[in-house]
């Protein structure tokens, strides 16, 4: 143990804060910094003013939505001094008339050069449309808006983190490939090797391309849902955040190819309320330390973009049958099965902009692995959770932990392990289904969710 | 501000910490509680001894490699409580002979029963041999070593995200499907829709199977490096961690078809010693953060698993040829084409068991995007690190910043885009990726990769 502390003191002092690993400031630290310190900034010019003895150069580096601007002596001015050059610059920290902390340099260095004219498709002082900017994936992070929304999402990653470990809850890396081939209602990818030699150098008698490598047809996941039932049945409460995937012919602004889900599963929960309790404070907590943690960012991605007017209202709670009835009300003509995205918002601004859980679904309009509820079994212990701008946010159940029940509605012998996880020393359990995309659009007002992700994919686009 | 500041404090006091999300305790939690307090446990019976007066259950929940030992009046016992089955208990915090915390019962609950004849696979105080094991992928939390192994790969991976973040990296998620065809050395994987109706839905003229989806054929990553480069170009310092798949035809202790990647990319990085004394940082920081987070179920794992000697040393750094030279003084029959396993881990030993970098690498037998070296261009600035019981863990390079030199190496026209990264403002940039499942052997001693992740895939195994 004293060995142990001592290594841990040695490492903590000699080498995590390695001065060689810190070599430069980031404009962050630079803008919280002291009037007359010395700094090193890294970064790229976005805008240049030529004025009688200074050139004025506003530098960005990633790290804050605020920029640092860069007084000159024209002096210190070279050709290659551009617009989007990135730059290595020296100076002391001053303060504008403004009040605003900026650089006053010594020493500029043009790292790399920008020819313009060569093709870069970004213009200074310019707000480029999402869709020309989508075109450029390859550089659109040296935009303020992609930047911020990138930072955001790195945030929001973390916080959905924090929230779990502080919880308890066990980080599981649910897999990506999969062989489970019944949940994707038919809209999964199916995966293969590309090598011909691989494949015949595998290739067995009674298997074919698509099962030769794995033994078995093999699939994109589409949910890590059933992996995190099995874990919780003998770790407790676990969550698991990454890629899933779905082969849909959809290009809508609230459709992806590829995104992320955050899915948690509760060990011994046996009521919805559990659930709805849960997700109402994970979101709550997100949206709140997003505001603390990325202020800057999301004034930079929507100036109208205030705190939600639901933080300190309690979410809304309606049955499906309600929902119907309300929307009738509204002259909605309702649809028989389920509700459509059209519904879905309008239900929103019925509640007044307050997320709404939907709860008691109909069986036949939902999974096998749902819950019978207890007082009707035409019915279903699930929850949808309706958010503005993207509708459906979240889905979530309890799941089925009755042996009988499941095996009449298991749609796959492939799935038999699924039900044994009933059959020895089984507990209840419940979990939801988050699309982090999703939760990007209405933390940060982005109405296409091809913007809320760094490599966006979709039909006919898989650049990069 | 202050209504931000109100809701959060009225988010936080009532519902963050709601008690209905907190009616049960965790054992961890229980082991370090008071004498005399109540507590109630929901978890599964690993062990039951029965004794005179009492039942002593040893009875787990996931949160900590060591059990909880519950003393069950014999009043209390019913035919459901056995080996394997689910329970809830309330009781007293007593102390046994030994001094250990223990449950003294008032309330015994079968939540979930466990038939073993119904073809449970584990046994009462038994250690199946991981081979056996990995056939029940669904059950194989519930026992002591796989649930052990995931508490650690949670840790190491919130590790991995405190460092980085601690440090000022943005967390990036790099896309799983890529049109990039020329990293994975022929063994990638190709995606395709599954769905008959989808493909002729989308069917164009000049587009096949392979192409209808995406509008070019599209892959499974082999690294997420080149993304990462992109967003280091506008972002700074970033870091990505998540799935990577291969399509090798290969069983070994050491590969999986599917396995995490760490990988970063440090902005304006000229020099290896930099990346060395990151990569050299973060994996004594896991080493040591993972002994003070997890240290009993690393005792668990490994009676013998002692913190390593090499954490208060510098790690060894040779060149390619010095590495040669050393191991054919061992005897070692050198190859001619880079390291083979053997190598790599006789130089470990050589090297008297510390990680080791070797550096210096002839052009030829590294990837087109690392730099030629300044001071002979046949070599490149590479590194590999190899440590014990795996050998390489780590590879890493300074990238080509030289538009032309890069032009010439490039493999591909559908790389374009990479070198269009030179054009526009480039920076010196240097990464790295890292095996976490690698990693997690050398942290668990665990000689199988297959048991260092919940759902592992191989050729011919892809379960669940």
């Amino acid at each position: 143990m004293l060995l142990k502390q001592a290594i841990s003191c040695l490492c903590r002092n000699n080498l995590y804060k390695n001065p060689l690993l810190k070599n430069y400031s980031l404009i962050a630290t630079v803008l919280k910094s002291q009037l007359g310190e010395t700094a090193e900034v890294k970064g790229w010019v976005k805008n240049l003013r030529v004025q009688k003895e200074h050139i004025f150069a506003d530098v960005y580096d990633g790290s804050s939505a605020e920029k640092l601007q860069i007084i000159i002596p024209k002096a210190l001015k070279t050709d290659t001094l551009t617009y989007g050059s990135s730059v290595n610059i020296t100076g002391k920290i001053t303060k504008s008339p403004r009040g605003q902390l900026e650089l006053t340099a010594e020493d500029v260095k043009v790292i790399g050069q920008c020819i313009v004219m060569d093709g870069y498709p970004f213009n200074p002082r310019t707000a480029h449309p999402p869709e020309y900017v989508r075109q450029f994936l390859h550089l659109r992070s040296r935009t303020n808006y992609i930047s911020a929304m990138l930072r955001v999402r790195h945030s929001i990653t973390k916080h959905i983190h924090d929230y779990f470990y502080e919880r308890n809850y066990t980080h599981i890396h649910t897999p990506i490939l999969t062989s489970n081939d019944c949940e994707g209602a038919g809209e999964v990818f199916k995966v293969e090797p590309d090598n011909e030699e691989t494949i015949k150098a595998m290739m067995q008698e009674g298997k074919n391309r698509e099962t030769v490598y794995f033994g078995k047809k093999t699939y994109l996941t589409v949910s890590g849902q059933l992996h995190l039932e099995a874990i919780c049945r003998g770790m407790g409460n676990v969550y698991t955040l990454g890629p899933t995937f779905r082969a849909e012919n959809s290009r809508s602004r609230l459709h992806l190819s590829e995104f992320y889900m955050l899915e948690a599963e509760l060990a011994f929960c046996d009521t919805l309320e559990k659930l709805k309790l849960t997700i109402e404070d994970l979101l709550k907590y997100i949206f709140i330390e997003t505001r603390n943690t990325n202020e800057a960012d999301l004034f930079l991605l929507d100036k109208n973009n205030k705190a939600p007017k639901w933080l300190d209202k309690n979410f809304v709670t309606v049955t499906y049958e309600e929902a119907k009835n309300l929307l009738q009300k509204k002259g909605k003509n309702a649809s028989e099965d389920g509700l459509n995205k059209d519904e879905e918002l309008a239900l929103v601004e019925i509640c007044q902009g307050v997320p709404v859980f939907v709860v008691e679904w109909p069986k036949n309009l939902k999974s096998f692995y749902m819950k019978e509820s207890t007082s009707n079994s035409s019915m279903v212990d699930a929850l949808d959770l309706l958010t503005p701008i993207t509708g459906e946010m979240v889905g979530g159940s309890l799941r089925e932990d009755d042996y009988m029940k499941l095996k009449h509605k298991l749609p796959s012998d492939s799935l038999n392990w699924y039900l044994d996880l009933r059959k020895f020393g089984n507990i209840p359990t419940g979990g939801f289904g988050l699309g982090l995309e999703r939760l990007m659009q209405v933390v940060c007002s982005v109405s296409n969710i091809k913007d809320t992700l760094p490599f966006p994919r979709w039909p006919h686009n898989c650049d990069m």
